[in-house]
């Protein structure tokens, strides 16, 4: 990604580092359930965030399916912020914190676009062993409560 | 970028899609002067948005300066949306027009994470002629009027 050195602030973040791929599953009440396959990478450039991106694609057919690209921000001690945006025009504000390897997160503010799908809540698990990511995401939204939406397991590649 | 088809109703934003660098020049009455360099990549999967991220470096230093990254949403006719995050914790709801190459994007809604500084409006202009792309950024914050805050020119590269 870069030659920069990690920024020390970045220190308890930098299991994340890297470009992971692998295959999720996808549920929800309202839709079929799916499988996808996933590549992410979270970089650094030597200031104190990591840059986030992904893109999955349906299991099978390869057909686009999601996408989201955004930022983590140490927020000092064990807190953690995330910024995110989705091309279906949510934009999901985070706070949260990390546990050795593990992330939890939960939305203190999801925007939405007029033409966006309502979301009302987000919570985004995440756990790093070794080069394996394991991640979940529950969501509340289109009148749903919140409820478990995807599950992952990604392995770092570069 | 992609060999995916560009879809029809991304045909009117399809001007922006490329990488493009050059320079640009940022004020603000809390700050000094400065000059600067961008690389912006904007790229599409055949899906109806165009993906959108940028760096900047100090002119000269080469220091790292501001990243973003986020996504242009048609709207219908002349409409669009713009959901954007930045490291800095901020997260940027806009909607604006398409004219011609040009596009003219004001924020409806602006959320800040805990630890980010004061953001309350943002307003974005950008045209293309031809391999040419100019930007404003017109900014207020900190407590300061909304004014104008970055101007840059950028060729298309790739």
């Amino acid at each position: 990604m870069t030659r920069a050195s990690i920024h020390p602030d970045l220190q308890a973040l930098s299991f994340l580092l890297g470009t992971w791929a692998g295959s999720g599953l996808g549920e929800y009440p309202t839709i079929d359930d799916f499988a996808y396959e996933e590549t992410a990478t979270y970089s650094h450039i030597g200031k104190p965030f990591v840059a986030y991106g992904q893109k999955t694609k349906r299991e099978g057919t390869g057909e686009p399916l999601h996408s989201e690209t955004g930022y983590f921000r140490p927020a000092g001690g064990s807190r953690l912020e995330l910024v995110l945006a989705q091309p279906s025009g949510i934009l999901e504000l985070h706070s949260g914190e990390i546990h050795g390897q593990s992330i939890e997160l939960t939305t203190t503010t999801v925007v939405t676009t007029p033409t966006a799908k309502e979301v009302t809540t987000v919570q985004r698990s995440l756990s790093v062993d070794g080069d394996s990511m394991r991640y979940r995401v529950l969501m509340g939204a289109v009148g749903q409560p919140h409820q478990l939406h995807l599950t992952a397991l990604l392995s770092r590649i570069a």
